[in-house]
This record gives structure tokens, C-alpha cells and sequence, in this order.
């Protein structure tokens, strides 16, 4: 049986991108190795995915699965090991050969780490990688930011109109930013910046995080710290080598198509501008919708 | 005071709109003249919106509007007059001006009705006038779709996928929707079109759709009739005429501009491929962000 299409990742994207086939008609199969839900599951609390309020993403991410499963879908818990492309597509796995007219990737991205102990246990408890989606809780606190490139310098700007102190830690001895966000952090009061700094351990009290430990045996006490050393886009898989990347992120048109016809990606394992849950759940959809026009135009 | 944002419109763009603005500590105001949630309101049942299932448009809006409520923006229920473009934009309502550096416009559209005795009591009861939101819910029965152009020929394709037969009224006395389409729609053998035809009157039991009269008095039994003689942009205020629109949509640009600085638009006021709820909430979210991201460059 060849697909109308696969759907390879199961976070908000993904799943969207699943419901809007089947509920089009098209024959749809999924592939998830790991637990559905990407990163939505090391998100500490949603406020901004309307309707839902204040919800933990592990819960949001199994109610955004139990939705799924009402669709009867084909859904495998298997780790894809490569696309072949061509005009039909090949999806094997560790187990198996899947063939689909149309393949949508959604694999997303991880944050990456400062690989420190105890960060993993913290997460959610003061160490987060999203000042837009927890910047919100820390409102006049004092807050950390780890990091010196542009997203660093952007979402300290933004924390500082709702916390009440931001610190950057930066290892080198200058912001790496572009010179427009650079002047906007040397002119904000309540942005410090603290140079040749890294963190050399992690603080916590009864499991909340309390501050860190410098590389000159500083401390430094807060309540959290953002973590923006950059995102790995996940692509664990081989794939059509002609298939346009920049920074390991897919370019995609405005249909969520890349350039190799038929093989569409959306959500963070995209190039874009803003990776936010409802973004990927509305891209899921697009792509979908656009296979769907695509093939009724043809059948 | 002026605003940083003021958001016209409380559906689900104007929501997510709304709640980004304010999340990100813009001082943010919301205009909505009428009940909060838009055609939201009169969509029957919602299963495209991932983590909600099968829920009522009113039930979603009301989670929605709740949701917005946690907030405390600052919301008038204030019909819009004017908006009055400059640097600084003045939104003038019947009760007041209201100053602000920018706007997002979400003011929606409705549909277009038949304008026929007992339509109003029977939508959701098998009136429909969105084969995406509803087509699902009439698998394997025999549906009606109203109109001849392009959105009629392909959600009667969408719906010829899922239903037992479609059967196309059109007044005229050929197709007028684009050649593809066309070709598509005559080859389906579960497409019927009735030209010359229009509909005189409704039929119902017990406050159920179940048919239709036609002008020549014939009589058509079906379980759900698809009305898609066109939307109407709602935009019942004075603008500047500059702002470039086609059909009476507005044109915005990638982050949701018009070609007026800081007037942005999102939802189904925008031209655009895809009216879903999903999509306005991504829509309103982009705005409010790309606000954000200018507002923070200039600060």
C-alpha cells in the first residue's frame, strides 16, 4: 500500500498535520520513536496556547495525543532511519519499509544543554529555555541568561520589561549579537552583562533552582536561568543529500514544501521566525491542507 | 495613555493576538463590539483544534474568551467607528478615542446566508457553511453543497471523499469555478450537479436539516446542506483608503503588516489560503511578536 502521506514526529506538528490528512480522507501513516509530544513535554507550564490555561506541557502535549488517537490513524512507535526520495517516497525504519506519495517531517529540535549536573532534575524548576514561554513566572524577580548570541541578547531584552533583573553570562569578553540588540542591552538599567563568566555548577534548594556557582567561584543567587546556547534542529535520519538546509533547519515555501516535490517539514525543524507550539500545530495543518489540495487536484 | 497595541476584534486571532501583546509586557487594549469568539460562535462542532476534542465553537470560544480573562488586559465592549492612521493611530468607538503606537486589526468575516425562513434555526443542525469543520461529521451520507464557484467545486471535492454523494445547486447553467476544478468535479461519479436550480425552501424535522425544495418544486433529501455562496470581510469602520485590500480582505505582509506601518491584520479579515481557527491564532501570535520585536529594537 503506498500512502497519500507519512507523517514522520509526534509533537504538536506533527499531530496536526496527521488530523487535518485524516480528516481530509488521505491514507496517513506516523512515525514516532520516542514519546509523542517533542519538546512540548520539557516545557514547564503553556499559558499561550488559547483555551488552555496555565497548562503543564506534558499535559498538553497528552491531551494534543489523546486527540489523536480518537482519528484511528496508523501509528507506528518506530525510529525512522531513512527517506529515499522519489516521485513515490520510502520511509524505512529499524523495522520496517513504509512507501507514501507525500512525506511531512516533524521531527523538531532540542535545546542544548550546558551538560551540568543536576540540569536535567532543575528543568522546570527555575532552568528554562524559553523566556516566552516562562518569563511570565519570574515577573520583578531576578533572573540569569546564559548566553551571548542573538537569541541570548533578544530574550534578555524581553525578560527585562517583566522580571526585575537580568544577568547575562558570557564566556568571551564581548556580545556576539547583532549591533542593533547589543546597544539595546548596553542601554537597558536592569540588563548586567558579565563577562569571561561561565557556570561551573548549578544551586538548587529542595529541588527549585536558587542560583550558580561562576567559573571565579562567584555565586550568584536568582530565580532562574535561561539557557540560550542554542537549539540542535533533530534530523537523526538520512535524507535526499539536494534537500535545502541552513543551519541543519529545513527551508520550506509558503506550502511547508521543500524543494524535493512531495517531501514537506514543518514546526522547529524549520527555518522561520517564530517556533512557538500554536505556530507548528498551524503549519501541520497548512501542509496538510496544501497535500490535500495538491491531490484532489490530481485525482 | 497610548497604547503600544490595540486589538480590533475578539475571536480567536484577536485572543491570540491579545494574550502575546500582553504576555510580553506590551500595554495592550481590546475593542470587540460584539460577543467575544467571532463565527466561532456559529461553528457546530470543532475536532481540527488540537487538544480539544470534538468540542462546540461557543464551548472553545467561551476557553478561549476565559482564557484572554486571566490576563487583565484592558477590554472595552465598544462597537469601532474609525481608525484614524498616523504615527500615532487613533481608534475612534462610539463611546470614545483610544490612542495607540500600533493596531491589529481581527475583525473576521461571516458568511454569506441564503436568506431563507428557518436557516438561522438549522445551522449546526445540518446547515453548514465549512466542509473542512464539518464535512467529517456526514461520512457515508448524502449532502448538498450550495454555489458554483471555486471554494463550492472544492469543498464539494473535500466532501466527495468522505460523504456517500454530493449534489452540487447551481443557479446557472454551467460551473463557474477554475477548469481543474471543473474536470475534477464531472469526473467524480458521486458528484451530481443540478444547474438551473436554486433552493425555495428548507426542509426539517424535530429541528434537523433533512432537505430542500427547489425552484422547480422538485425535492431534495440530504443529511446536511453546505452553503457556499461566499463570505463577507467584516470591516464596518473607516479606514485609511490606502490600505491595499482585494475583495475587501486586507493584504499584510509576512509579519502580518498592512502596507500601513503599524496596522497589522490578522484571521479571516486576511487574504490568505487557509481560514482555520488554528491558523488566525498563529497569525495573532506573529503580529503581537513581530510588535514586540520592533518595539524592543526601538526601545
Amino acid at each position: 500500500m503506498i500512502y497519500d502521506v507519512i507523517v514522520v514526529g509526534l509533537g504538536p506538528g506533527g499531530i496536526s498535520a496527521a488530523i487535518y490528512a485524516k480528516r481530509s480522507g488521505l491514507n496517513v501513516m506516523v512515525l514516532e520513536g520516542n514519546m509523542p509530544g517533542g519538546l512540548l513535554n520539557y516545557t514547564n507550564v503553556v499559558n499561550n496556547y488559547p483555551g488552555f490555561i496555565n497548562i503543564s506541557g506534558p499535559d498538553l502535549s497528552m491531551k494534543m495525543y489523546e486527540h489523536f488517537l480518537t482519528f484511528d490513524i496508523d501509528y507506528k512507535n518506530e525510529d525512522v532511519k531513512e527517506i529515499v526520495y522519489g516521485e513515490v517516497k520510502k520511509v524505512v525504519t529499524e523495522k520496517g519499509e513504509y512507501e507514501a506519495h507525500n512525506v511531512i517531517i516533524a521531527t523538531g529540535r532540542s535545546r542544548r544543554s550546558l551538560n551540568l549536573p543536576k540540569e536535567e532534575e532543575l528543568r522546570g524548576n527555575g532552568i528554562s529555555y524559553c523566556a516566552m514561554c516562562d518569563g511570565h513566572f519570574y515577573k520583578d524577580k531576578d533572573v540569569l541568561v546564559v548566553g551571548s548570541g542573538d537569541s541570548s541578547l533578544e530574550e534578555s531584552l524581553y525578560l527585562s520589561n517583566i522580571v526585575n533583573k537580568v544577568t547575562i553570562i558570557v564566556r568571551g569578553d564581548k556580545l556576539g549579537g547583532n549591533k542593533d540588540l547589543k546597544e539595546k542591552v548596553e542601554d537597558k538599567d536592569n540588563i548586567e552583562v558579565k563577562f569571561k563568566s561561565s557556570i561551573e555548577s548549578l544551586k538548587e534548594n529542595d529541588g527549585k533552582f536558587t542560583g550558580v556557582v561562576l567559573n571565579d567561584k562567584t555565586e550568584l543567587d536568582a530565580s532562574a536561568l535561561f539557557v540560550y546556547i542554542g537549539f540542535e534542529p533533530i534530523l537523526p535520519f538520512k535524507c535526499n543529500e539536494e534537500m535545502k538546509r541552513e543551519d541543519g533547519y529545513i527551508i520550506v515555501d509558503k506550502n511547508f514544501e521543500t524543494n524535493l516535490e512531495g517531501i514537506y517539514a514543518v514546526g522547529d525543524i524549520i527555518k522561520k521566525d517564530l517556533y512557538q507550539i500554536i505556530s507548528a500545530v498551524h503549519e501541520g495543518a497548512s501542509a496538510a491542507t496544501a497535500i490535500v489540495r495538491k491531490l484532489t487536484k490530481k485525482n
